[in-house]
């Protein structure tokens, strides 16, 4: 062994918690960390979703929390964030699985497969072509854009829309969060892909709805507060757009009395975009990157600022 | 007008039956051709899938007919192909509408769309990656071909079954038929994109599905005939397979107390892979290609060789 290497491992002594995970400590080792009791380590691996198991066991010589959540919009506003360690999350770690259950609902929507799948009889359903379609994505981060290169053969028209409006690769158009209001009536598929913000809250209400044509279908592995679930069912009700495929809802879990469970223009995946293998796998490469860059005083990916709003 | 395009004009006299359809005519036009009442026709579309209606009125003027489906099983051994004029058929023409029918259904499988469309509570999804899978495609013309172009972006591993073994592009390996006994224990998905023939006839059977990896889906948008139904029922009865997606049944369409409808693991879409539009654009394109070079005298594509099973 090498001076070098000695001092690395020393650098980056990490702890795993609330439990202990396999997959995550080979990741730890690969990143050229070491594993470490809490009381001696100088990195955590956060697996639980919420904070309040970690506040009471965090102390000061924790220099870095690595969480496994991307969208951390239940750990914004708390004061953990602001007690010293740099936070990163997982943010972009899962955009494969994600992308990958959002092509999903788009095919089945246009395949009508949440028809055939209720039907006790043959019937030719009403299918549509999906292929020279025009997609409207709603956030172009990690999963935005690789939905964009998984649809790449797919010949759809991407039209994407950032806060910015900063042109995205594969995009036949990016507009600014400003010119939203355009998107509305030329989708034939809108995907929401954006973060749960103030900005973002209700995105998709009674008037968006009504602006919408009427085979368009909202397809949303973001967060469920994106979309007003009350205009939602109305919209639905009265077929007046195409469907909603729902990886999130609001309120989520979506109780059993909820009227959208009765809409069939509605399916609903319940939160399974990413598939337990590969989140842990997703994780698994962040953490041996960060692991990697932490232990040689590099910045740390996807760093969480306490001060924005996501 | 030149004595070249007059002449053209008047090589191919198309009469379109058993009605007329005006997106065929447009392309009979774009091709080069001229309308014509049958009696004075040299070219016939017909768009009928059997032939019944045909065989009377056929009279020995017509040189060319064009057929609008493309798996001609119904046709073959019928003495109409060997009364005279070339016969075409449309394979190839809806391949992108099937292969994308086929990634739709690939998709749901890994996603478990079938479960959730049928739930009516919150409960998370077994999902998988589709990303990355090793997808078995046997037959490679035109629908397993766009099948592997649309499924690029994903990495998945396909392994290609064809008659003669030549290697297919973008397949991982290709395996002549000779060799499909090695397929059903390293496939996660089976697609089939044959021709019904002889030789396909319950390619599927109790063998094959008892060498199945218990989580890997099968997936026909071919024909109903290439899969043992019963032994297909019992297969998903045991929980022996991850299940089946089927467009083509056996029987078809599938009797309403057919088994396979109570089967939780099997997705049926009622051959509704081809949407109506993409069907009649498809063919619109083969007629004006083949319109075109009848009109010159060039080769026709597709032509059915009335000696061949398929």
């Amino acid at each position: 062994m090498t001076t070098g290497e000695a001092c690395t491992a020393d650098r980056a002594r990490v702890w795993v918690g609330p439990e202990p995970d396999d997959i995550i400590t080979s990741a730890i080792l690969r990143g050229g960390g070491q594993l470490a009791p809490l009381s001696d380590a100088n990195a955590v691996i956060w697996l639980h979703r919420q904070a309040n198991d970690l506040r009471p066991i965090l102390h000061d010589a924790v220099q870095w929390v690595q969480l496994s959540v991307a969208g951390i919009e239940s750990w914004l506003g708390d004061p953990i964030l602001t007690r010293g360690p740099i936070f990163t999350s997982a943010r972009g770690a899962y955009a494969d699985a994600v992308s990958e259950h959002a092509l999903s609902l788009l095919l089945a929507a246009a395949r009508q497969l949440h028809e055939a799948a209720r039907s006790d009889r043959w019937s030719r359903l009403p299918t549509r072509m999906f292929r020279g379609s025009t997609v409207v994505i709603i956030g172009a981060g990690g999963i935005g854009r690789a939905l964009i290169r998984d649809m790449e053969p797919l010949d759809v028209d991407v039209v994407a829309v950032t806060k910015s409006g900063t042109p995205v690769t594969g995009a036949t158009r990016t507009l600014p969060a400003a010119r939203m209001g355009e998107v509305w009536s030329i989708a034939d598929y809108i995907v929401l892909a954006a973060p749960a913000t103030a900005d973002t809250h209700w995105l998709i209400g009674a008037a968006e709805l009504a602006a919408m044509r009427s085979h368009a279908w909202i397809v949303n592995v973001a967060r469920g507060t994106l979309i007003d679930s009350d205009a939602l069912v109305r919209a639905l009700r009265e077929k007046r757009i195409g469907g909603a495929a729902l990886d999130v809802t609001d309120p989520e879990p979506l109780t059993v009395e909820h009227p959208l469970w009765a809409e069939p223009r509605c399916l609903i995946t319940s939160h399974s975009a990413n598939p337990a293998d590969a989140r842990i796998a997703g994780l698994a490469r962040r953490v041996e990157e960060n692991v990697s860059r932490f232990a040689v005083g590099k910045p740390l990916q996807e760093v969480v600022d306490p001060d924005t709003t996501y």
